[in-house]
């Protein structure tokens, strides 16, 4: 069981959203001990009264009186307002009153407090966020997706221990194929990183390691883990996002043209929901920041409460199944196995 | 009027897909002279008797008895198989026999063929492969797709400014909107690369620099020219090309799953082949090599008969429109106004 901070004043939608993804993750999600709310107190309690959960049990306020807004640097933001939810969300992990914290406000205040205050696994450089995708034939695993965007190779290989750690620990995966993202399949091909990165990959112990993978294969549900540098992870990410939407939005104005479509679109709506459903990133919780000693999970800018009832979700299973202890034990194995040139870290 | 070469050869459905491409393109593209096709003469031959092309006075068959495999590596392919059907094409623009040549074969052999044999323009130190993607709001260049995977920041500004000048001659934008592709919009977000490019992207003169992009501006319609890193760009094209076929694949398969979608699905029926259209890659020709003393212009693995006949199209825009000539004058203009500092090349 787990005591989760939860930053109620990071998102789009915050305080609203997020408490209200508070009270369905109270009545859904396992593995909850407690949510510890932090932000404007006045806010947070009159969101509370709203969705009935006033005075419940596993929840408490702690006071942070700043916020850090979506357009600040995040390193100004972390060292200037002390006393942001973000930052008081934080320290609560650090002092030891959490096991893990959620926030879908900032991602890079996210991430700099988090890599501050609880500093990196020991033997792990730079943190990735490993972002689930929905794909026809299950979720895969991306990392880095934003958080580390000059990766060095020896960034890439820790991304594939520790998503093939998440991947059989939290996604339920058995032996995770993971792929390393190229712009071609045979093992040569790529540029200086991928192509250092692929030969140390190919000989790594423990790991079902499945060569390239290309844009194109991404959802072909061939692989599990899919690892790249932290600049092309977000691009895909976004790129992917903006076309889903932009299809969906087209097809829907398609769709309007007519009374002929329009009937159609009518008589086969459920099948529209259907896909939009397994294209929802909100059923996938949030992004796992890992290889930082301490769990925050990060939720998208735009969370609605399913999807931070979701990374709550998420928060409560990582903690539960002790995601990082087993990176530390792999990361161990690992650096003790692989030895890279330094011209080559 | 241009003479074209095209590798009859080239592609996945070669040559049955090239010769049908080749035969529309005589029906319906303006600026052509005639088409050099380059391969086994017996094969093309045969090919010409069954689209009803033999003797067509615009065509002329040039022998080449090799073929490059899509497996192969580019630069053995290049420099052991002499005549093969993309060497013998582009060796037709190195004798001044034609003005451009049209490949779906083996990008990476097009590439290496058209660089050594035709060089670089003076003054540009690495190709980029510009390919048209469609978006609700009309088609966009996206440059580089593929051609340099380790691009430094001068290769990025003069993406930029061919990207530019093909946006305003090909697409006919007045004034086309060049955005750098970034993790985020505000000027200092990104890597090293992107950082510096950015900051002297702001700086050229007759360039529209309307900033940092992110991936999921990309179908918005707000940008006309994308600049990034040709192993970002391959791996979001091919990304949004994999997302695209999985979204389509789901759809028609939810649409099947009773009668009562199944009816929604015929009434609607136009408006999923609209759709279908506008992301039809076909439909926007072939992906110019820009930066090369010559003209290639090179199609998708997987074209079809009317990717074919699109590329013989922007082939003969290309040569008709000297975009060349223009981004000659543009990079002298730039490279005198632009310098970086040995650190930043």
């Amino acid at each position: 069981m787990a005591i989760i901070s939860v930053d109620a004043m990071g998102g789009d939608f915050a305080p609203q959203a997020v408490i209200e993804g508070v009270s369905e993750a109270l009545e859904h999600v396992r593995y909850i001990d407690k949510l510890l709310l932090v932000g404007v107190p006045e806010a947070i309690e009159s969101e509370l009264n709203r969705v009935g959960c006033a005075n419940h049990p596993k929840l408490e306020i702690v006071a942070a009186s700043q916020v850090v807004g979506m357009d600040e640097s995040a390193a100004t933001a972390i060292r200037k307002k002390r006393d942001s939810s973000i930052s008081v969300a934080v320290d609560l992990v650090k002092q030891g009153r959490a096991a893990a914290v959620v926030s879908a406000g900032h991602t890079g205040a996210a991430v700099a407090a988090t890599v501050v205050k609880l500093r990196m696994i020991e033997g792990i450089e730079r943190p990735g966020i490993a972002t689930v995708f929905p794909s026809p034939s299950g979720p895969f695993v991306l990392l880095d997706a934003g958080a580390n965007v000059d990766s060095k190779p020896l960034h890439l290989l820790h991304y594939a221990i520790m998503g093939d750690v998440y991947a059989r620990k939290v996604l339920g995966h058995e032996r995770p194929r993971v792929g390393l993202l190229n712009v071609g399949e045979e093992d040569k091909k790529g540029n200086d990183l991928t192509r250092i990165a692929h030969a140390h990959l190919r000989q790594m112990p423990h790991l079902n390691f499945i060569g390239n993978v290309e844009g194109r294969d991404l959802f072909g549900g061939n692989v599990d883990v899919v690892v790249c540098d932290g600049f092309v992870g977000n691009v895909v990410l976004k790129s992917c996002e903006g076309l889903a939407k932009s299809i969906g939005d087209m097809l829907k104005n398609l769709l309007k043209k007519n009374m002929r479509r329009k009937i159609g679109a009518l008589l086969a709506k459920d099948a529209f929901t259907e896909l939009k459903e397994t294209c929802d990133y909100a059923a996938y919780g949030g992004a796992p920041l890992l290889g930082v000693d301490g769990v925050c999970i990060i939720g998208h800018g735009s969370s609605n409460p399913k999807a931070i009832r979701n990374a709550i979700r998420v928060a409560g299973e990582f903690v539960h199944y002790q995601v990082n202890d087993h990176i530390k034990q792999r990361i161990i194995a690992t650096n003790a196995s692989v030895s890279l040139p330094p011209s080559e870290l």
